[in-house]
């Protein structure tokens, strides 16, 4: 590995630890029993034996010899920057515990554990990746562990390694697997504890136990660096709009978090089009209202915020999407043998009128593709839409006619962004290093005090590192009864923007202003190295919902 | 204006000058007479005041009390990072001089000194925008300083203005006319000096005597950041190629820094396409080819990266493009009659053979985009073909036939990126803000010494800041004959990326084992205040070009 100065620089730094566990003995202090946030008989007949646990809080303690054991670790699904944290924070807290003790990764995700593909994890090994971005120490992927026949295969491997306790790194439904697989486990008896810990950029996976998942820091200040330096760009050339669309299909965190960071003159949170029922020409008028009147002072330019999921929120859109996929499944035969440049007509002149009219508003481009890119089981792929695209082609399009009426005088040029890949596995912040390096010992120490079915858990995150709490949370606690393909299903509650939350509360109550203003703010990149201020600032999203 | 952390903690940074500016009184040294790199007698004929000029380089001497005089400030063209700096030791040079010197800053560029549109840039202006990114102090714009009406509507408000002296900060274009402006007013006897600093991201206005064009360092350090984070996530989530497109039309020295910083599977480089006569299937073939070599390994993953300007540079395409502008141009009104779905057989029925097969090799929505979007003059649009999808599009065809010839095991599957306004008003690095400070700081020196015609040089700027040589290099120096719009006219050489040089050398040394290996780096946001092997580090190319 060809490493940069940075990431030389950077291999010395010493993620923090809360005080309880810098002390290098621990002791689990037991709260009361819990229940689930929901359906508290369903998920208690699934979970009989992980669920209603005490919530576990850890203090300093005496130092207890333990026999050796081994520990596996899985990361799962989409990166997130701090992952190799979690992963040198779990190697020291079992070394610590016991230098014989032995870390297996298994590669390439929860596949790795079904598939027996696996890894030591060595001293050698740990030091290249501590404090990096990236996966790519064991890899991830997207395989789901939900099967007996899965959960049979990984056990044979785990007694094979001697495996005491299974760590799952992942987001929402890899932890709500996690727990299935806890409780599979404990009832087969067969002594292998599991531990989750709460990864996504998306944010979306929070609650009152759970204050952030590692990686929304990180990845929401790379990618206010760039909106930052584009909106910088913007006030200086002052001629382009730029429709920014950020990652995250299930949650507007980050986009809401990025418009704390950045004000921009429009954001788009896609929990508020779906709460007050907005149409696709609600969300474009108000964009357009928004370049109008930035026009009217002679300011031609401006930056427009857009969470990659905000399609599937729109009430009507999801409505037009399913009449689609329905009617595009029975017409098949029929579709197909109409002309090309003929499909849209005949799409539009046999939905339902709302949806036809819909349809109709839409650019051709992005018409053609609902009609035509469609995923194996006939449906409609939503995400290959560019919405930036398709909001910024449509505003230029009602800004058109209210041009003819003499409500709007400008010129309006916009440009395209999508931020994803350039922040999942960027270096982590000092945040992030030391949240995950916590995490990871956090999880070391619940393996130790024979814990299983429980997530790592570390809050008072907006207080310095060494005030930090550390202690694990029922996984069961979370859930709630979901319908899933059909199905209802004990998930983890996904966290979705909180209209009433102050993080938007506190974005709506300045909108406007920066709806006219320019009052851009330009974060700048990470900084490893300076000022405390510069360098340790968790996310506005965390310190507002702290009542920082 | 609300302040980043960041921002506030960077305005404190004094940049570094050179020592003999460094130690507040300079004197100039005044070198061999010059001449032009090329077209000696054609540019001395027309620049008999500016041609010849000494070089000028600035050592300590003894302090001299001048006159108070007023000095105006234009920014020229697109944004570079150190714009705010160079503005802010042009300021400090002026009131070291005299502090009773004026500052005055013509607004949204050459265009705001012939519309009188200008504002006094005083010390609390100033410190505003020290060591920030972006331009918007005073704002760009890309009028074209040409014509004697526009020279003589601007000296009018110079006049009112008492100014005596202007600086144009800009790139090879922007120079050139400010060349032509001093030449104008001297040869009026003005009594006005006009001095050029060299700014650019794309790298492109560099010679012997100015080393690199200010903001290129930072651009560059911004795209390699975010190019390096999608390679950590590439090589974690093991499943894409990523195609990512770097600013630079005319010249490729950007995708060249970016490739010697992160070490990507592939990195085309246009000047070479062009001197090698390579096809655009040529370039396809070779992408594919690493692609199939990487998929054999069980490696269906990597990156590439593609200079904006590509599709211009390949002589084959060059070709096409300039039969179809001759071709749509005289059969405008039967082409208008085709309907547009019989438009793309149309075309290649028409062409000559060669271009024929070319044009209907090219994916549908590039060949429509070739025909239908057109400019004001009825040319093809270049410009908006988005050539990473262009490629990877094209790639996949060929893989695809690759893979029923047997020739190709593997799976594709791409995703695309465009990074330019993401670089361009990034926070200046430490070099870029201790550069253009010197700039600036140089170009006042200059006006104390009556220079007119000279563009600020700062050089020996692999050396730590003190070592570096400040002086001045007449502009007609850097000057030869190019035919423009059908006409040769006087203009500062393109700096090309040149094949025998050693930032080409090294990258083409190591380009096939990058490409089949994954040897990424990852060099991580820039950073101001940590170790100087981390902050304090030139351009690869810089340091290869100065045989570092």
């Amino acid at each position: 590995m060809t490493k940069s100065a940075l990431q030389i620089a950077r291999a010395a730094y010493q993620p923090k630890l809360p005080k309880a566990l810098a002390s290098g003995a621990v002791k689990a202090v037991e709260g009361a029993a819990t229940q689930s946030v929901a359906d508290q008989e369903a998920i208690k007949a699934l979970f009989p034996n992980t669920y209603g646990m005490p919530l576990i809080t850890f203090e300093a303690g005496e130092a207890v010899k333990l026999p050796a054991m081994n520990v596996g670790v899985i990361l799962s699904g989409g990166q997130a920057p701090g992952g190799h944290n979690v992963i040198s924070g779990l190697f020291d807290g079992i070394k610590k515990l016991n230098p014989e003790n032995k870390l297996y990764g298994f590669i390439l995700g929860p596949g790795g554990l079904v598939d027996h593909n696996y890894m030591e994890l060595t001293a050698d090994i740990i030091d290249e990746y501590r404090n990096t971005g990236g996966f790519d120490i064991i890899g991830s992927g997207r395989t789901k562990l939900e099967s007996e026949s899965q959960f049979e295969k990984g056990f044979e491997i785990i007694k094979k390694l001697g495996i005491k306790a299974l760590v799952i790194i992942g987001g929402d439904d890899s932890n709500t697997n996690a727990c299935v697989l806890a409780e599979y486990y404990a009832a087969k008896k067969y002594g292998v504890q599991v531990i989750g810990c709460p990864k996504t950029i998306d944010g979306d996976l929070k609650n009152d136990m759970i204050e952030t998942s590692f990686g929304f820091d990180t990845a929401c200040k790379t990618y206010a660096e760039v909106i930052g330096n584009i909106q910088r760009d913007c006030n200086s050339a002052r001629k382009y709009w730029h429709f920014i669309k950020l990652m995250g299909r299930s949650a507007s965190h980050i986009a809401l978090e990025c418009a704390l960071q950045v004000q921009p003159n429009v954001c788009i949170i896609s929990e508020e089009v779906e709460t007050k029922d907005m149409s696709l020409d609600d969300v474009v008028t108000y964009i357009a209202k928004v370049v109008a009147d930035r026009a009217a002072q002679g300011h031609n330019f401006g930056t427009v915020l857009i969470p990659e999921g905000l399609v599937e929120f729109i009430p009507a859109m999801k409505r037009l999407i399913s009449e689609l996929n329905d009617f595009l499944a029975t017409n098949a035969e029929e579709f197909s043998h109409i002309k090309k440049s003929h499909q849209r007509d005949y799409i539009i002149s046999k939905l339902t009128p709302e949806n036809s009219a819909i349809y109709a508003s839409l650019p051709e481009g992005v018409a053609r593709q609902l009609s035509l890119d469609r995923d194996p089981h006939g449906n409609v792929q939503v995400s290959l839409i560019e919405t930036e695209k398709l909001l910024s082609e449509m505003v230029a399009t009602k800004l058109a006619a209210w041009k003819e009426e003499g409500k709007y005088v400008g010129k309006f040029a916009a440009q395209h962004h999508f931020f994803g890949y350039e922040g999942r596995c960027a270096a982590p912040s000092n945040f992030d290093a030391d949240y995950c390096y916590s995490l990871g010992y956090t999880a070391s120490m619940l393996i130790a005090n024979g814990k299983t079915g429980y997530m790592s858990s570390v809050r008072n995150t907006t207080a310095p590192a060494a005030e930090w709490i550390a202690g694990g949370v029922p996984i069961t606690m979370m859930m709630n009864m979901e319908r899933r393909h059909g199905e209802m299903k004990p998930v983890i509650q996904k966290a979705l923007v909180k209209l009433d939350g102050a993080p938007f509360k506190a974005f709506a109550s300045q909108r406007d202003r920066w709806a006219v203003e320019t009052d851009y703010v330009y974060p700048g990149p990470i900084q490893y190295f300076g000022p405390t201020e510069v360098c340790d600032e968790p996310t506005k999203t965390l310190q507002l919902e702290q009542g920082k």
